[in-house]
C-alpha cells in the first residue's frame, strides 16, 4: 500500500505534453525556471509520500468524527496539515505580494495531483481553499485581500464553497439562502448549505466561508446571486481573531468513500445573522463563483490522476508479488500474474488512461497560464478561451479514468480487491465522489456542448483537433516503428471527433434534444482523442530524447501504442452513437416504465 | 428504495430470447407448462418484493457478525431464509424426486436474478447451496444423494463449495488442503481454505461443504484434486443430526460490500481430522467442481443482472422525483431530472444493458436446459456445446453489466448517491464481487477464447453469430421503423465479431500472448452484440404481438434501438483492438516500471 508520487512521469508530461519549460519566458510572463519548477514538484513528491500517504487509510478508518458543533479530523491530519502549511504548499502558484510561490499554474496542478494520490480525503481541504482564494483574488475589495489572502495562502486559514441546498443541487436558480444589507457595508445570512467540504475542522484557527446567497431585492434565478465571505471567527481591525460567527456546522454525512473529508450541513443565521461581506459586485456572484468552480473542476479532474496513479500502483506491485498460474514463459513454479496478458492489459490500461488524462490536466493548466500570464491579449484571450473549452474535460474524463482505474486495481488483486484490509476497495470508494461533485459529469458534457463548441465562432474546438491531427501526422511522418498503428488510429479518432463536433454544432441551431443526449459520449470521444494525442506527444518527445543519445524514456513510445491500438480504435463507434442523435430517446417514458 | 421484482421483463425474455414456452413439449421433454411456470415466477417475485428486498439495507448496515467460532446473521434474514426454505424456493429446478420442483433451468435462472435483486447477500447462500446440490447429483453415491439431496433441496440445510486457499485462487493446481483414507471408505480433511461463502452462519442446522483436496498419493495439480463432502454435523444412519465435525470458521473477512453474506476461513482437522465422503471419482474432483462452477457462474452472471435492476429502479424513481433546472418542456418551475436527455441516457443504459445481460443469462439456461433434457443425444450435446460456450460470457459481460448500472445508478443521484443513507452506493459496493469471484473475469474471457472457441470444431461459435446474423436480418426484412439503425448495427456488429473470432481462432495456433491479450475486449465485444441481438429479439416479439392487436410491449422495440444506436457502435473498435494483438504489450517491462 506504499504509495511514491509520480514525479518523474509528472515532469515529463509538464515538458513534453504541455511545453511548460519553453513557455516560459516565451509565450508566458513568468518569473521561474524549470530547474526550481523541477525541484519545486520533486519537494512536493518527498512530502506527500513520506507525510501524506501513510494518512490515507487510518483517514479512511476513522474518518471525520462529528460532535456538538465541532468536528475531529483523525489523529495526524491536523499536524501533518500545519506542516504543509508550513512549508508554503497552500501557496505554489499564489501570489508573491501575499506570500504564494508565484509559480505557474501548471505546478499546482502537478502538486495537486501529487496531494491528491497520497490521500484524496486530506487534499480536499487546500483545493476549496484554493478555490475560494481564486475568486477572493479575482474579485474581494483590496481590504479584503489584505485581511484573508495571506492567512489563507499560508494556510492558516482554510476556505470553503457553500454554494448546493437540499433543493438546489446541479441547479443553482433555486439557492434560497438570504443576504441582508447591515448598513454598515457588511451584510448578515441566513440559511442551510449541505455538501459543504471541509465546512468544519480542528486543524487551523479559522475557516473563510464563500456563500452564495440572495438579496432581498435580487432578481429571481442565477441572476440574483451574490457571493459572500463570511468567516467562522470575524477578524479584529488588527488581524487578530475576534467573535464566533452565527454560522455552524449541524452535522456532516456518512459517504462511501473520502471518509477523513468533513462534508457539512453549514447553518447561517440562527440568531442575529451571520456578519459577512461582498466578493464582487451584488447580483454578479455567479460570475466570481465560476472563477473557483472552473479552478476546481480542473483539481477534481487532477484527483482522477491522483487516485488512478494510487491504484495502478498498488495494483501493480500486487501484481508483482501475487504468483498464480504457468506464465508465458513455463517454468515449474508460478508465476507473477503481471507475466499472465490479461493482467498486462488491466495495468497498462490503468497507466495509459491516468497518463493520458494527466496530460489532458496539463494542457488545461498549460491554457489558464497563458489566459492569465500570456503575453498579448490575444494569447490571453486565445488561452483563456482553450481552458474553457478544456476544463469540462478535463474535470469528467479524468475523474471517470480515475473510478475505471480504481476499480482495475480491485479486479488485478482478485479476491483480494474486495477485502477492505487490501486498501484497494478505498480507491474506488474515493474516487467515485469525483464525478459528482463541483458539477456532475453530465453537467461537463452539456457545458462541453453547449457553451464551448461555439466559442471563438468554433475556432477553439478546431484549433484542439487540429493539433490532434497535427501530432498523428507527426508521429506518421517522424515516429518510429515502435509506434505501430498509433498515427493511423488517431487520425481517425480525429476525423471521428471533427465530424461528430460538425454534428453537434449544427444541432445546437436545430436539434437541441440530439446535442444533449450526445453530450456525454462527445466528452469521452474527445477526452479519448485528446489524450491519445497527449500519449503520442511524449512519445515523440522519447523518441527526440533517444535521438540525442537518452533511451531512458522510450517506454513512452510503447504506452502510448498501448492507448492507440487498444483503448482508441472505439472513437469511431462513439461518434456514430453520437452521430444516431436522440431519436431512440424520443419514446423514453414508454421504455423507462414499470418493468414489474 | 423499493424494489419490486422485474416478473414482466423476466418472462418476456424468457419467452421472447429464450423461447422457453415453444421449447417445453418440443425439443424439450420437461413436465410442466407455461402458466404454472409464470405463476411461480411471480410468486418468487411477490416473496422476493415483500419479504427479501426489506432485509438489504439492514444487511448492508449490521453485516454478519463473527464470535468464538459462530456466526450470527442480521435480524430477519433467519426468519425469511426459513419461510423462503419452507415455500420450496431451495429446489425450483431439483427434481421431484428429491423433493424440487422439477421446472427448467431457466426458472430457476429467473428466481436466481429475483432473489438477488431483493439481496444479493441473502441470495447468495440459496446460490452456493445449488451449487452444491449440483455437483452432488451428478457425481454423488447414491447413499450421498438419499442423505443429503432431499434437505438440501429443502432448504434445510446449506452447501458451500471450498476450492480457494490463501496460494491457490484462480490457480487450482496450487490446492494443498489434504485428505487421508479413514480405511472404512470415509476420509480426514485437514487444511485451510478462505473466501467460504457462507461457511458458517446461524440459519440452519447443518451445513455441507464441498471440499477440494489431495489425495496422499496423488498426481501433483488439478489432476490430483478430489473433491470431498464434509458436513458441520456428522448425519446419524437414520438422518438426525450427529456429532460435531472437526472443521469451524476461524473468522469472517472484512469487505467492501454483501456485508450480510459472511465469507468465512474454514478450518479442517486439527484434531483427528474433518470426516469426509468422496464425490466422484479420486483425482477426479475438477470435473465434479465444474459442474458446480459452471452452474455458479452463471448464477453470478444473473447476480449481475439483479443488482443492475434494482439499482435501475431506484435512479429511476429517484430521477422521477429530484427536481432539478427546465426540461426540454419549458415552464416556470424545476422539471423532474428524468426530463433531461443526459439522464434519460443513464436510466436507459442502465435498463438497456440489465435487458441485455438477462437475455444472455436466460440463453444460456436454455442451453443449460437442452444440455439435460434435450430430447435427442444430438440436441443435448449441441446444447451443452452452446452452454459451454455462452456460459463465460454470462458470467462476465453480466457481472460487468451489473456493476456499471449500480454505478450509473449512483451517478443519476448526484451528490446524494454519495451519501450512505441513499442507498444507491450499496449496490456499487455489492456488485463490484461478482466480477471477481467464481473465476474472475478475465479468466472468464481466457477460458471463453480458448477453450469455448475451438468447440465442434468452431461449429458451436459459429452457429451463435449466425444466429445473429440472423435476427438482424429479421429486423431489416420485417422490422419497423421504430428500429431505426438497428439492423445495420447489429449486422456490423456481427461482421466484427466474426472477424474477432477468426483471429483469435488463427492465433490460439499461432500467437497465444495476440489471444489472452484480447480476450477481455473479445467476451466484451461478444457479450454486446449478443446482448443487442436479445433485444432485438424481443423487440420483434413485440412487434408480432402488435400485430395481434397487443401494443402494450411495443416500447421493447425503442430499447433495442436506444441499445443499437447508441451503445453498440462500438462493437467495431473493440475488433480493431482485438486485431492489433499483443505487440504493444511486449515491451510491458519497460512501460509498467517506475514512474515515481
Amino acid at each position: 500500500m506504499s504509495y511514491r508520487s509520480p514525479v518523474r512521469d509528472i515532469l515529463f508530461s509538464l515538458k513534453a505534453v504541455a511545453g511548460l519549460p519553453e513557455m516560459i519566458g516565451s509565450e508566458l510572463d513568468a518569473d521561474c525556471d524549470w530547474e526550481t519548477i523541477s525541484s519545486v514538484v520533486a519537494e512536493a513528491g518527498r512530502f506527500a509520500t513520506e507525510e501524506i500517504a501513510p494518512l490515507n487509510r487510518a483517514g479512511d478508518l476513522i474518518g471525520a468524527r462529528y460532535e456538538n458543533g465541532v468536528v475531529a479530523m483523525p489523529a495526524g491530519f491536523g499536524d501533518v496539515y500545519r506542516r504543509w502549511a508550513e512549508a508554503g504548499w497552500g501557496g505554489v502558484s499564489a501570489p508573491a505580494e501575499f506570500g504564494g510561490m508565484g509559480l505557474p499554474h501548471q505546478v499546482n496542478v502537478a502538486c495537486t495531483e501529487i496531494w491528491n494520490g497520497a490521500s484524496m480525503a486530506f487534499a480536499l481541504c487546500p483545493l476549496l481553499t484554493e478555490g475560494a482564494i481564486g475568486a477572493l483574488k479575482a474579485f474581494g475589495s483590496r481590504e479584503l485581500l489584505d485581511l484573508y489572502l495571506p492567512k489563507m495562502i499560508a494556510g492558516r486559514w482554510t476556505g470553503t464553497m457553500n454554494l448546493t441546498e437540499p433543493q438546489a443541487g446541479s441547479d443553482l436558480n433555486a439557492v434560497r439562502t438570504r443576504a441582508e444589507r447591515a448598513g454598515d457595508g457588511s451584510y448578515r445570512i441566513f440559511g442551510q448549505k449541505i455538501f459543504i467540504t471541509y465546512g468544519e475542522h480542528d486543524m487551523v484557527e479559522n475557516i473563510v466561508h464563500l456563500v452564495l446567497a440572495r438579496l432581498p431585492d435580487a432578481p429571481a434565478g442565477t441572476r440574483g446571486l451574490s457571493l459572500f465571505l463570511a468567516p467562522k471567527f470575524l477578524i479584529n481591525p488588527d488581524g487578530s481573531l475576534g467573535q464566533r460567527n452565527d454560522l455552524r456546522c449541524a452535522s456532516i454525512e456518512h459517504k462511501l468513500g473520502i471518509h477523513a473529508s468533513p462534508t457539512c450541513v453549514m447553518i447561517y443565521g440562527e440568531n442575529e445573522g451571520a456578519k459577512a461581506w461582498l466578493i464582487g459586485e451584488e447580483n454578479r456572484g455567479l460570475a466570481a463563483m465560476f472563477v473557483m468552480m472552473n479552478a476546481a473542476r480542473l483539481a477534481v479532474g487532477t484527483q482522477g490522476v491522483g487516485v488512478g496513479e494510487r491504484a495502478y500502483q498498488q495494483a501493480l506491485a500486487f501484481a508483482r508479488e501475487r504468483r498464480q498460474g504457468r506464465g508465458p514463459k513455463g517454468g515449474d513454479g508460478m508465476a507473477p500474474i503481471i507475466e499472465h496478458a490479461d493482467v498486462q492489459r488491466m495495468l497498462m490500461t490503468m497507466k495509459a488512461n491516468v497518463q493520458a488524462a494527466r496530460g489532458v490536466c496539463h494542457l488545461t493548466a498549460a491554457s489558464l497560464d497563458l489566459a492569465s500570464h500570456g503575453r498579448t491579449a490575444e494569447a490571453r484571450a486565445a488561452g483563456a478561451d482553450r481552458a474553457a473549452l478544456l476544463t469540462p474535460i478535463a474535470k469528467a474524463f479524468s475523474s471517470d479514468i480515475g473510478d475505471e482505474a480504481a476499480s482495475l486495481g480491485v479486479q488485478v488483486h482478485g479476491g483480494m480487491g474486495f477485502i477492505e484490509e487490501t486498501g484497494a476497495a478505498q480507491h474506488t470508494r474515493d474516487s467515485r465522489i469525483a464525478a459528482i461533485y463541483e458539477g456532475a459529469n453530465g453537467v461537463q458534457a452539456i457545458d462541453l456542448v453547449q457553451r464551448k463548441l461555439p466559442l471563438a465562432g468554433g475556432e477553439t474546438v478546431r484549433n484542439e483537433i487540429a493539433g490532434i491531427r497535427s501530432v498523428a501526422r507527426q508521429v506518421a511522418g517522424t515516429g518510429g516503428d515502435g509506434f505501430g498503428g498509433t498515427a493511423a488510429v488517431l487520425s481517425d479518432a480525429a476525423d471521428a471527433l471533427d465530424a461528430a463536433t460538425i454534428a453537434m454544432r449544427g444541432w445546437l441551431q436545430s436539434d437541441q434534444e440530439s446535442a444533449l443526449a450526445g453530450a456525454a459520449q462527445y466528452l469521452r470521444l474527445f477526452g479519448l482523442t485528446l489524450g491519445g494525442a497527449c500519449l503520442a506527444k511524449a512519445g515523440l518527445a522519447a523518441e527526440a530524447l533517444a535521438v540525442q543519445g537518452n533511451g531512458g524514456e522510450l517506454a513512452r513510445v510503447g504506452l502510448a501504442r498501448f492507448f492507440a491500438e487498444k483503448l482508441l480504435p472505439v472513437a469511431p463507434g462513439l461518434a456514430r452513437a453520437i452521430a444516431a442523435g436522440s431519436a431512440s430517446q424520443q419514446t423514453h417514458e414508454a421504455i423507462l416504465a414499470d418493468s414489474a
